[in-house]
């Protein structure tokens, strides 16, 4: 594999060009005619159908539902919540005409950027009595935000793959423990499916989402010291429910305002996981989450061939009936070495290399992706043994991950080292009083972002800005 | 239930607002705020996802992936191939502004109507060498045709759920017989899933896809005698690879445009399910797709209640354990009565009744949807029998619709046997010439269209029309 095939910057040095070299060059995405708009070519398609599958059968299990909304949204409507359209009105693209005609249409319609309101003006239809309730409807399908600044493939785009669910319910308690209930159904995905460790808690009332009463999310630290918001469960109140008059009848015949939650995430999940785990040789995937699994790359000399061949063959299949995702590359214009390289850059969790002399000895050669070690294995106990590897390599890769996470969160209590800590690449544990001047000044001064509350701390010190008494623990980090 | 919850419109009395009753009623489908943009209901996208599930398998196991592309299509890229886009013009949405601004963006950019130009930029840049191809993506998304004449939920929206498949190929051969392989397994998926019969041919030059070679069609009989398209495999020959300079080396080093083919199938097969399969007392739905498959209707006094609903839980549960999707309707505000109502306006295949009297007996009583009858059924043998009952009424119900399907073709000489025929909503079977004077002459006289020229016939007779030589055999009918 010549250098201009591989990854030809190194990780550390730069991480945003390494980034993008990895997404391209793997084949995950590619540009499309329009800046900010990005394509998901197979690969980088069957990891979000992966993600899909495994988060939406903990939905379905849970009561869930999937429906379907139109992508056109009045403006009328997008606009019926006064706080949540001036957030996400600069964002909006407008649908204006329709075919040949120069007349512009009566109403200018949106793409969706989220569908608070369209739900909203369903669920005033939808739910009557309390017997109705709780209605938990989700819908797989994108989103569009068109100011785009420096796209990044799965981080910043302007249209992009996410799920959005919307449920109602008869109390706020209920409602609450939906938000807290999908939080932790979106760590479990995001912890066991990509072995992402992440942080989960409140988000500040400045970053909560546009509309909502508040916002728990789940964060992550990359390896360039910023955040990555993986994901985000909304509690609405009754903050959408009165403008768009969703009521219902309680078991006393009174009318009552329904109590609201709303929560996504994206395919960001997939640029995060990238970010973590990959390495200068490109990407390293998860095996639950891997498009192939396990590759055979044969190698022989012209009179071996067909005995190899043949051989690979079986270990192919053998793998393959016991559900393992395999690939024998036997692609004759290239050397095993070039094979090497490429499925190195690919990510693939296990490359298994046979030879005569493996066959001779009824064994192969087995190399680990993501630790880069190599064992032998007899033929016989290899559908067992890789097996169990797999499950191996996604537990050591969540755990050397979350390592990571644990000594990049840094806890200070001064200014001075809070700048320091951050310039470190650390995601910052201090206290804060809990006024958004010094959440305001802190960002202003550093660029750092109050990215969570965690749940549950309470030995708060003093203000890290204004040293007055600290109401609670927060994590700061740069974000992206 | 009151007649205003059930249908209230007998289907051969008047079809059309039977069709819509029924749609709506059942809580399939919703009106949105848009004029023309349908919402799926949890029910109604269920059985998306079951067809979606079916295709995607057996796409998937005959080599094709999965990918997304952005839902935006610059206009210098949908213009590129001059017919399709004069085809597509005048129903496309144009997204013109951004954000707050009054200034529109420098270029208009349409809602994917299809996708044809955006897969032809990208494969312009993935393929290099005959060892990239064939190359056999397919996207599941949505379509965009902003121009609608008289919504119909599944039939005509500015916006259906749909999958197109995108391939491109070394040889014209190859490409032909991805066109034919493609019927085919819609067929399969159409006549086993939906249970509804397929006539498969071609379309006429008059009828195929804007910038095909040649179409390939699936055409089903509505019960108003209307013929419906159930999808498409077109044939794109070189038309797009050469404007959009889509080209290989060949194993002599030589460049060499691609052969290519597009083909989808939408949410219009739920459409033409519900016409064929429905009564006046509302959907009757197919097994293999319906949301539940068997409903427990529990009968019981106050006396009775705790042992009936403990029977009918055990019931449910042994029959989900077998893979069976059941529900238990155990609302205590309404009678049995308006519950076998309910669950037959709503198509549920199998019904089980269960009482004290069937609990003493240690036997249920099972009622079938499709055809009204009731057997009783010993509990012991329930699960067993359940699903043999389930398989029996997924083949009982497509051949009852073959068998009116072969029964609406009826062959005619004569162009008033021909007028008269359509009258008694028949597909007409007769001999064309093959000139588009005759073909328009016939739409403008009688409203049919030609439909589909069935592959293998040989005997054509003189032409329906103008009496001269009959080159082929086709389809005439009036169409949605």
């Amino acid at each position: 594999m010549s250098k201009e095939v591989g990854i030809t910057v190194s990780k550390s040095e730069n991480f945003s060009d390494w980034y993008m070299q990895v997404v391209f060059k793997t084949e995950l995405v590619d540009r499309g005619p329009i800046h900010g708009l990005i394509v998901l070519r197979p690969d980088g398609y069957s990891i979000w159908e992966s993600i899909k599958e495994s988060l939406d059968k903990k939905l379905k299990d849970t009561g869930h539902k999937n429906g379907f909304l139109p992508v056109l949204i009045p403006q009328s409507l997008l606009s019926k919540e006064k706080e949540h359209f001036e957030g996400l009105n600069p964002e909006v693209f407008w649908v204006t005409h329709k075919g040949n005609s120069e007349k512009a249409m009566d109403e200018k319609l949106a793409l969706r950027p989220t569908s608070e309101t369209y739900v909203c003006s369903l669920y005033n239809k939808w739910i009557r009595s309390w017997r109705d309730l709780p209605l938990k409807i989700n819908f797989w399908n994108t989103a569009l935000r068109a100011e785009i600044k420096g796209t990044k493939p799965f981080l910043r785009t302007s249209e992009f793959l996410w799920q959005e669910g919307h449920t109602a319910h008869t109390t706020k308690e209920e409602a609450e423990k939906e938000v807290a209930d999908i939080l932790q159904l979106y760590k479990k995905t995001i912890e066991e499916e990509l072995a992402v460790p992440v942080i989960t808690g409140k988000k500040s009332e400045k970053e909560k989402f546009v509309g909502a009463v508040f916002t728990d999310t789940l964060e992550s630290l990359m390896p360039d010291g910023k955040a990555l918001q993986m994901g985000t469960s909304h509690f609405l109140g009754q903050n959408f429910s009165k403008p768009f008059d969703v009521k219902y009848l309680d078991k006393k015949d009174d009318e009552t305002f329904v109590w609201q939650t709303s929560w996504g995430v994206s395919w960001r999940l997939i640029g995060g996981m990238i970010m973590i785990h990959g390495d200068d040789k490109g990407l390293v995937l998860p095996p639950k989450v891997a498009p192939i699994q396990v590759v055979i790359i044969p190698i022989y000399s012209k009179e071996d061939k067909e005995n190899v061949l043949q051989k690979a063959c079986q270990i192919k299949d053998s793998l393959s009936n016991n559900g393992i995702r395999i690939h024998l590359d036997d692609r004759e214009q290239h050397k095993p070495g070039y094979k090497f390289n490429d499925w190195e850059m690919k990510g693939i969790p296990i490359r298994i290399e046979i030879g005569p002399k493996d066959i001779a000895k009824n064994q192969i050669v087995l190399a680990r992706r993501h630790n880069q070690t190599k064992i032998s294995l007899g033929i016989d106990e290899l559908t067992e043994k890789t097996l169990l590897e797999l499950k191996n390599i996604q537990m050591e890769m969540f755990d050397t991950a979350k390592k990571i996470l644990d000594e990049s969160v840094v806890r200070v209590s001064e200014y001075q080292q809070f700048k320091k800590e951050l310039e470190n690449g650390k995601m910052i544990d201090c206290s804060w009083c809990g006024n958004q001047t010094c959440e305001d000044k802190i960002k202003e001064e550093t660029g750092a972002d109050l990215r969570v509350i965690p749940s549950g701390n309470t030995k708060a010190e003093t203000c890290i800005y204004c040293k007055n008494s600290g109401t609670t623990n927060v994590l700061f980090a740069r974000g992206y």
